[in-house]
């Protein structure tokens, strides 16, 4: 049996911080200390690494959840499906529903409870709930899904990734520029056809990478030290992306047993400009092969890091013709993968 | 195939709060307004409905992921296996870990992560993530877990859950009495036998209900108004699950080409005495057969409702000959049963 993607949509917030809005906040070191540097080349030095000119904020009144149902709506009008008929809702994210200037993680009852109950499905059949996987939930969504309807548990799954960073962000760490808002979705569904999902690789790196990424305490150690914000460790988590994460894609592709110079195209979690290319050369040289032009597509640099939301939603803008110069043709052979907390990292060999 | 649990495990955590405990809380009604019986009364209308005399709260030091490793590490040695082993560790909860007086949920590296890191298994294919759907999470990972089994994708599965409500009560709410801290965890393994799991039901009713069970205020409005406590529409609650948990039950035992009077025992989730006996009594009138005395083993009383806990540890003190005149003998029928957040409701038909 094939396991496909039948529908995607994403929804990406209308409002847009720009990097120059991060000109008058105060960055310091972890220590509490001042950076050496004027916020200008703070921001220039951050552009370059990363990508990332601007990033999408949700609007004060909306959270995670609504994020989320406004992608899935998309997705089920995309699928063209009745979503009576879904048997699974899978709501992968990292924080649960953060309210504008609260600091709470709102999670009773889950994302997925208030995003069926959004979408109005009356079927009590439709199983819904969270999975925290970090960055690569969606992914790992869209794996379990495979499961259910492989084991004959579910014929139709709906899997959303969503995420509002900007509600859980130091403002004075240089890492707040990186995070973003946004949802994307996907209804996964079997058929008899030979294309679809044809190999996966899933693993969780937490025997001495487990706080890499974490929940952590202001760089203004004068603030209000009980807060915790998203903390992340990025030199190691660099150098870790770096070794493990061409292996899992690999690994993935051969399990597949198809050839490297069919891929098509890799949607790969937007975490970092450079440390995506280096990821994908990595790769690429693994197979001593040359990467070719444009095969990953990017858009970190409008829509910054979203977590959960990247994967689905560059493959929404891909699909549907609204990035330059990609696109993916029937018959494609592409592969997803993706990094973060926890450590965990996927990747899915696929035919669309 | 059979899918079994090969392993149990569970922490209680040895801190008891009695009832007299609660003698000096103001309690107040959610409009805030006082409520018109002496704190005695209270608590004894309190349990004579509910059935808790005492519940165990975490010590202050540990967090939801601690009491979840003491578990699993019960469940490995139960199983006796290496952990190395595992292909999947599931966690189920609702909060995250949240630290004694504090008030925010810390969710990243989830807790699935902080647990195999804790458990210091070094293999990276063994995947670990966070579950959340209520009450009904523990079971929803075993039937998550028997999905991976059937796919090919896993051997053997580690599925938790832990709790420590105590860090998220109101304490001018009377409900507050309820909630309660614990972990369970069972090792789930594929094997040849015709024993393990015969049928399961899953469900989750959103439309009306996704809000029974809230992130609330405080009935104490001159408090902090910001913070967000568990709260409960109880009477809705009840009202729901008398009507939907039994017939759930009779769906999953049916399935199961089982009949009532083959089955020993049910775990149910230690919700509320007087609900818990009330679902029991129609689940049997269903069948129009009486409800055998002792079928129901209660834990309530002393360690009251903590969530996702409740059905893995009763069953690990009933199978380890823990509670007075309750046993499960090789070959026996039993039922798992939960509701909770969502709302969820969902149940496993078990060969011992």
């Amino acid at each position: 049996m094939a396991i496909k993607i039948t529908g995607v949509g994403s929804y990406i917030p209308s409002a847009v911080e720009k990097n120059e809005d991060f000109n008058n906040h105060q960055f310091l070191n972890t220590d509490g200390s001042s950076i050496n540097y004027e916020n200008t080349t703070i921001i220039e030095k951050f552009k370059a690494i990363t990508g990332i000119e601007e990033r999408r904020y949700a609007k004060d009144h909306l959270t995670s959840s609504d994020l989320g149902f406004f992608a899935a709506e998309k997705a089920i009008i995309n699928a063209n499906i009745d979503p009576e008929t879904i048997d699974y809702i899978i709501v992968a994210h990292n924080f649960g529903d953060v309210q504008k200037g609260k600091e709470q993680s709102d999670l009773v009852p889950s994302l997925a409870a208030r995003i069926k109950h959004s979408l109005r499905i009356k079927n009590p059949y439709c199983v819904a709930y969270d999975l925290l996987f970090g960055c690569p939930g969606w992914i790992e969504g869209v794996i379990q899904a495979q499961a259910f309807i492989k084991s004959g548990m579910a014929k139709r799954c709906l899997v959303i990734g969503t995420e509002t960073l900007s509600r859980v962000v130091d403002d004075y760490d240089r890492d707040s520029m990186i995070y973003s808002d946004g949802a994307g979705a996907t209804v996964i569904e079997g058929d008899d056809s030979d294309t679809g999902i044809l190999s996966f690789q899933s693993a969780s790196y937490t025997y001495d990478e487990a706080y890499y990424l974490f929940f952590g305490k202001s760089n203004n150690q004068e603030g209000c030290q009980d807060t915790r914000y998203i903390k992340m460790n990025g030199r190691k988590i660099y150098n870790f992306a770096l070794t493990h994460v061409p292996q899992a894609m690999k690994a993935c592709l051969d399990k597949s047993g198809e050839k490297i110079e069919n891929v098509k195209k890799i949607f790969i979690h937007q975490a970092n400009e450079k440390m995506d290319e280096a990821i994908c050369e990595r790769f690429y040289k693994l197979y001593d092969y040359p990467m070719p032009e444009n095969v990953m597509p990017m858009s970190i640099h409008k829509l910054g890091n979203s977590s959960v939301a990247t994967v689905p939603t560059i493959f929404d803008l891909v699909i549907n013709g609204q990035m330059e110069n990609q696109e993916v043709n029937k018959g494609d052979l592409v592969l997803f993968a993706s990094v973060g907390a926890g450590m965990n990292i996927n990747a899915v060999t696929y035919r669309y």
